[in-house]
């Protein structure tokens, strides 16, 4: 006898039962549609990559957070990790794009579904596993504005599909807030980041401390609340412009800024996006560097606790450290298994779905199991997914099976109907049942599930 | 300016291309669809598992190829990797139908898509992350034989539907070996154990050596011979019946596995499988301990180099190592990304698919930037993928791209078409192209594309 080991999985982990695992494998089809629909093409990349290649600047708080793979000659022989666990989809692209880049074709336009890998504390909602849906669309050397507005629209289709509720895409463009910025002089770059981060924490420390915050950083008192007052901004989409254009702010970079707004917002309109989806709300500001335009940041309304369930941005050069060659983009980022875990805790996916297989067909008697697996085929070849049971078991258990497994349609074919060329067909929800023609049985499988 | 770290990937890894990439996904989306049908439920697990877990028994050949995974920090502190990359995704299932035995239902089907890690030695077509593409049926206390011919009847669809060629499915059942090794008095189950292992050695040793081997482990020669002899039987289903039966062999588990192997071959005509499809096959005996009953193996006919490309077989019991209970199966594997491979650089796949993306509207005028938005939302509630080009550039550069990208249609919206209400498709196929009503152009669409 062999010791029992108790099975458990690592912490950080998401691992989901049947039923859930179908809710998550269709909000994962949901999302590959819309971003299929909208021209973008697949890709994967591994999950470790060479250590040196991802960590392309050390000892920053990202390394803390990878993950090492080592096999077990290597580790016994002392050496270092020569591997590591991506720990976002950012890099792998960036690494992708400059590696074959002259396969590629520019706007490339890839979509990434993949898990990613991060040495997090063990806490609630906190995994060290868990799935990102990108998208980004790179270009070579330049990438019109315009692709901008592909990106909530992309969005608003996705969680109108995946009926999570109402939810808002919020978007910026840190050109303005660094515009205005540069107009009061506040011209150095670190200087900039500090106040965009700073204004990042404003739902979370409010207004004063962010206030404070400001002055520590060398802001006068009446521009931190000219900065306050803009980030706190709030309108339609018309009258934010018109509120931030009456600020006189006469900076190039903030009017390249609010011509990019201004021209994303049309756009937004041309595409249907509808307008209480989006709000322009200039405290999205995204602590990262990296972003150098349009930010994007959406909540599902009803669950602010939530935090934003789907990030991303403009940025002007995804992978300086591979390649020469200038590569700007802009993409988005659905964490999707935080956010799952998030739905499903907070109660939002209540409804427990149907399995997969549509229908099961009973097993009546041993004789029958060369029609039963016929039946199968007709069925399957009509486009059903079908299981037959196999064991012997009374018909209750059998009964039982398909209801555990939430299987909605049951087939019965014994002796009897058998003799007359017949099938009873058994609803699983309304536990009516009728008996059918076998010729006709797949039409009437076909209405129950199709009402 | 940044150090330019050269971009590359960890060896042993497969990255693709776009154009590779969407048949991958396409060859994907084949084998679920045919795992769907026959009624198996998704299921996905950890990248890794906790190594104690995961090695249930250490030291053997498994562990010597196993990654183990440790964070920066736990590295630092000279820890043990307390994490291990999954190696097969038998092992995780096994984990996983004990861990959740009583939320789950049986016989429980279900299929698992995901790759796995093994630290092999880098060398050509060795892969030490790859995907496998597993359905295994697992049953609580017994599970009936008739389940075995479900696994051949949706191999034969894969790789049907895959058009690869044609392909032989192997079967055999370990039972006859091992009953006719029984009525030999050989009944030590180590001494059988090697006895299998040599004969699926017979393809590349030849008769020969494992005729000695046999003898070496102490088989008389004229048995040694009978053994040969049957794993070298070749006829039809029917044939290989009858000349088995002629052998006399009375030992039960001789009995039961001619039973289940009748029975096998009796559901594989019930379901419609070609019989050329299946070949029942002795010398697949399969070296590992683990399969207890019918065993499958499949050959590429024209390439038998590949080897066998799914492998297979029903074990007694998945998951002694984490419960008491008993729990029997029967399952296969595709190893895809292998496969995939070898497909690829054998010039099976050969054609180039068209992107995924079935329209380019190509960028006329920056001011018509609207009509493209609007253009490209009637497209895609009609169902179709499409791309709009937003960077101003010639039209041959946009034309250059949507070949490169191997987008079929590009359309054109100029001024003049504008004033029109009319709309340019072309064909990048027969580079013919036409100018249609606006209103008609998705029909001007789907006829070019329904092709």
């Amino acid at each position: 006898m062999n010791k029992i080991v108790p099975p458990r999985i690592a912490s950080g982990t998401m691992e989901l039962l049947p039923k859930e695992q179908i809710i998550f494998q269709r909000m994962i089809a949901v999302i590959q549609s819309w971003y299929e629909k909208f021209g973008f093409t697949p890709l994967e990349t591994p999950v470790f990559e060479i250590k040196d290649v991802l960590l392309t600047k050390s000892g920053g708080e990202t390394e803390k957070q990878v993950y090492f793979v080592q096999s077990l000659g290597s580790l016994q022989q002392g050496h270092e990790p020569e591997l590591a666990l991506r720990f976002d989809l950012t890099v792998p692209l960036a690494r992708y794009v400059a590696q074959y880049e002259r396969e590629l074709y520019f706007p490339f336009k890839r979509y990434q579904i993949q898990r990613v890998y991060r040495g997090e504390r063990a806490q609630k909602g906190r995994f060290r596993e868990f799935y990102q849906c990108d998208i980004d669309i790179i270009g070579k050397d330049s990438l019109s504005p315009l692709y901008d507005a592909e990106i909530p629209a992309i969005i608003a289709g996705i969680f109108e599909e995946l009926n999570v509720g109402d939810f808002t895409i919020n978007f910026s463009n840190r050109k303005l807030l660094k515009g205005i910025l540069n107009s009061m002089e506040v011209r150095d770059s670190d200087t900039q980041t500090l106040v965009l981060r700073e204004i990042d924490k404003i739902d979370k420390i409010g207004k004063e401390k962010v206030s404070e915050a400001l002055v520590n950083l060398g802001i006068s008192s009446d521009n931190a609340n000219i900065i306050l007052r803009v980030v706190t901004l709030k309108g339609s989409n018309s009258e934010m412009l018109q509120a931030l254009s009456e600020l006189g702010v006469k900076d190039e970079l903030f009017l390249q800024g609010m011509e990019e707004v201004s021209s994303l917002i049309d756009s937004l309109k041309s595409m249907n996006v509808k307008e209480r989806r989006t709000r322009f709300n200039l405290s999205i500001a995204r602590g990262l560097d990296y972003y150098t335009g349009t930010v994007y940041e959406t909540v599902i309304d009803a669950h602010p606790e939530f935090g934003s369930v789907c990030s991303g941005g403009r940025y002007d050069d995804l992978a300086g450290h591979y390649t020469k060659s200038n590569l700007p983009g802009v993409g988005i980022s659905i964490g999707l298994t935080r956010l799952f875990d998030q739905l499903l805790s907070s109660g939002v996916l209540k409804d427990v779905p149907a399995a997969m297989t549509e229908i099961l067909i009973a097993n009546m008697a041993y004789e029958l199991r060369a029609d039963y697996l016929e039946l199968a085929v007709v069925l399957r070849n009509a486009g059903f997914k079908v299981s037959v049971y196999m064991d012997s078991a009374k018909l209750d258990k059998q009964l039982k099976y398909a209801d555990k497994a939430r299987i909605p349609i049951v087939l019965f074919l014994g002796e009897e109907e058998k003799k007359n060329g017949t099938v009873v067909v058994k609803d699983m929800k309304s536990k009516e049942q009728k008996t059918v023609m076998l010729s006709s049985v797949a039409d009437a499988v076909g209405q129950l599930l199709r009402v």
